[in-house]
């Protein structure tokens, strides 16, 4: 099974991109795992905010193959402890999922469009952090959750 | 009314560092706020997990006065929205709370001795983070609430 987590636009400070490196250098010993950080969309200040959900959509759909397992960081989506997103990481392992692509939406969220594929959603928190933090909060649960699954001195119960 | 946040060690990473720095500069245009970082146990090697989360509990009761209103973040607590928690921390000061001290526990969570007091506890998530990560979502969350309560375009619902 590999793992990306797709993200809309760039990560904008140094400080976020050097904390997630950290933990990135240390997944592979776990998992397949890339982040990948699509191109803002063109012109985003002249779009309305459902043209921009919408662009953001379309780049998201077109990043994905009909095989991949999307699933949505969402605060509205089911909340796990980090031993639940564990578990969950290891049935779809059993599951013979080749290839989970975790979204993260945009400033303003994901569209309808996305919404209506019906996707599986997961919050980190029911709070709403900025989309940009969410990227380093969801690449420490996914350490945290693998080195659970293989026992690793890292999270304390 | 002011908050501090009080935590056990201080923050070892110059990113999560210059992260919430960014946002401690912003914050006192809304409210007195502190982040204060105790020193670690001493000699902590040599204690039982509980006796050092004891040493923690007197570090942080000796911190606080006996008018301050100490809340902990503890993945056990109450899960609020940021809109919630944005209410939340607006009753407290129509109540006329002097001194709100959230508190982040060490490395092993809280100990009992803090347990017992019931103090009134909040969840950031209720998935565990690194008690020093957590730090930054608190700064973070605080920001957004304050921007919330004062109508900044900060957060989108």
């Amino acid at each position: 099974m590999k793992i990306t987590l797709l993200a809309i636009g760039k990560t904008n400070s140094k400080e976020l991109n050097s904390l997630m490196e950290e933990l990135e250098k240390r997944l592979p010993s776990y998992i397949k795992y890339k982040r990948k950080e699509l191109s803002d969309v063109k012109n985003a200040k002249n779009l309305s905010e459902t043209e921009l959900k919408n662009a953001e959509a379309d780049l998201i759909l077109s990043f994905l193959n009909s095989s991949d397992a999307m699933i949505l960081l969402d605060e509205k989506g089911e909340e796990l402890t980090s031993v639940e997103f564990s578990r969950f990481l290891e049935q779809q392992m059993s599951h013979s999922v080749k290839h989970i692509v975790f979204c993260i939406g945009g400033a303003l969220g994901f569209s309808e469009k996305i919404y209506n594929l019906r996707p599986q959603k997961i919050a980190l928190s029911r709070m709403t952090f900025t989309h940009q933090m969410v990227r380093l909060f969801f690449t420490e649960q996914l350490y945290r959750a693998f080195s659970i699954l293989q026992r690793k001195p890292y999270h304390n119960e």
